[in-house]
């Protein structure tokens, strides 16, 4: 496993967690274990009550499921054996945010897409830079549905008819619009985001003992089981086409996973005209 | 029948389908008919992918039900005999672009009031012009409460608060309004209506084969029947009232049904001054 | 009891209650039992069709719960004795604006905290001035969660991530943004607002018979008892902590209750500087 996937330092009652997985930070199976032994530490730890994650990369913040997890398949199936009962190993990671006894706050300056959207769909809270944040559930692009609990967390958030536009239309999503259909918190400008996010995050850790436990508790989110295995058999019904490898694979071939294919990936999915060269 | 009440044009996988029963669009016995069995037959159609329902009338995207509907007696009684169980005729229509294999979408240029908003709510998506896009739920200035689904459409989409804002207050939204309250997707500068909801459609056409059943199935919306009926039997207490039908006479009388009237009907309704004459 | 806590009138079918205990219209034990005292009346007043609540206080609608209220013990312990089975005193006073058979409708200038909060998220509407209308869920502050039914009516607006914000956060919010969490019907010009509450009252107030009634039936909100229960178990594991009476014992030294402490009860209670002098 790559060393420093995390940077990790705590001040105040607040750890703040960097993401970093060059050159795009996609959610690897190493990423996904790093977040999960992190997270386990820090759950033993009671003097940590907020936990802030960003990314090293202005420009992304979790690209979406590395297209390579499968290569990682010692990983790969050590996650899915130590996932949750009832949930699959991308779905297990939102809820280990939800379950955190810490309270878990997204600051989004990037793009997140896929699974990395879930990410921030799945922390207990996420503000967002107004002008950098951006968001998509791509998956629809690349023949799937979204498989990390997209479909649960998005219809918590907003309505059906928004989550459909979302998944179906598969575009690229500023922090305007996102806050406006109730997928993040807010919409701030970027040079207020850094300050609003660490004045609330310390607000928070300083709140007096047990006010934070017993609202995570009162407000614990339902568990809709047979939400989540039904987008499971849904994903899964479709990730096996040989469809899909063919559009991961010519992704893969024509900028996925790089900084210039990833800033377009909804073109590159859809097979158009990048700049002036055909792909 | 009236031939034309419908236009349909196909092509790349999006159907889009006109509504035209002039002056104003009520959303009469034929009209349902002519769309029931319109759909039935695009279900059957699996290369469209895309139903995009738009108006003929640049002012009205469907007025609301038709007030003389009781008059196409043996069209009335044909849709209530074949509403699925535990829902209305009225209901049926929006179970009806919910149940349809294809994703339905709403493009509100005009005013849709009635059974025309609650067709607007209970499509899979909507867009609206933010200059000419409105929708009210009138019934209860009539004297009773929506019975083609609102109450449970509604309440999917927005807080109670709003509903009953929406139900009990029976004004006119602006799309502006509406997009803030959920009512809506979105509303778009009408200059750029047609092109997004274009763009998104036929970009929902060309998903890799399965994405969109899978999704609309993972996705599939609750069927609250006990809700249905609540709202069915509550709205058959108050239509039979002498009271109802004497507003319902007044305002086809002073305006209803027709363009001018149609465009004040709230004010029509309320029996209040328009422009220099009492009505 | 104060003779004049509250002020009622009644025109059109609509009753105006304005709340005026100073210097800064807290919830006290008093207030509370009028309130009841008076709903109960009009509940058997067939006339009054819509109740709109206001504030005496051009700066405070509610300022919270009264921190003394244990001193008016004797109604206390009535109100406690008197709530519906499952709810607690400050539940019950959400609960009595919910099924209330008027509408209740909440017109927000000044302040509302705590349980003044509570009390505007419980009413059927709500309606604030862009500028002059203020909410927070000030709680956690004290070393408590809200108890008086915030945890439920909160969810049933805004999404699980915007409650946790406004609960953890505890910062007061202005009218645009808690409008945009759904925490309110809307924010209006200040200069609007009284012309829009009026109308809206009026025009519900005279709707045809048996719509509003019919319409509230159909639409009253599910009482999760269960989730009630939770939030009053994890308060009253909070309460009686010697550290929250210390909170308390040091606001009410420093301001709170006050007009001036009130206006700044977040820094208050924080422990900052208010001014040029460290309190």
């Amino acid at each position: 496993m790559k060393a420093n996937l995390l940077q990790l330092s705590i001040a105040n009652g607040v750890a703040n967690i960097t993401l970093n997985n060059p050159p795009v930070n996609v959610l690897s199976g190493s990423l996904i274990l790093a977040l999960k032994q992190m997270l386990k530490e820090l759950s033993d730890n009671n003097d940590v009550k907020v936990i802030v994650f960003d990314s090293a990369n202005p420009d992304f913040f979790i690209a979406h499921v590395d297209i390579n997890i499968l290569e990682e398949r010692e990983i790969f199936n050590q996650l899915q054996a130590t996932a949750p009962e009832g949930f699959n190993l991308f779905q297990a990671v939102g809820e280990m945010l939800r379950d955190q006894p810490q309270v878990t706050i997204v600051k989004l300056k990037g793009i997140a897409r896929g699974g990395g959207a879930e990410f921030v769909t799945a922390a207990d809270m996420s503000f967002a830079s107004l002008e950098k944040g951006k968001l998509a559930q791509c998956e629809a692009l690349m023949g799937i549905i979204p498989g990390g609990g997209a479909t649960q967390y998005l219809s918590e958030k907003m309505t059906r008819s928004r989550v459909l536009e979302v998944i179906l239309g598969a575009d690229l999503f500023d922090a305007a619009t996102a806050e406006r259909y109730g997928w993040i918190n807010r919409a701030l400008p970027d040079a207020s985001l850094d300050t609003f996010v660490s004045q609330l995050a310390h607000n928070i850790a300083a709140l007096p003992e047990g006010v934070l436990a017993k609202t995570k508790q009162v407000l614990s989110p339902v568990k809709n089981i047979a939400g989540f295995k039904a987008e499971n058999d849904a994903w899964e019904s479709l990730v096996f086409n040989p469809a899909v490898t063919e559009i991961m694979m010519h992704a893969l071939q024509h900028g996925a996973q790089t900084v210039t294919g990833e800033l377009k990936l909804e073109e590159l999915l859809r097979k158009k005209e990048v700049g002036s060269k055909i792909i």
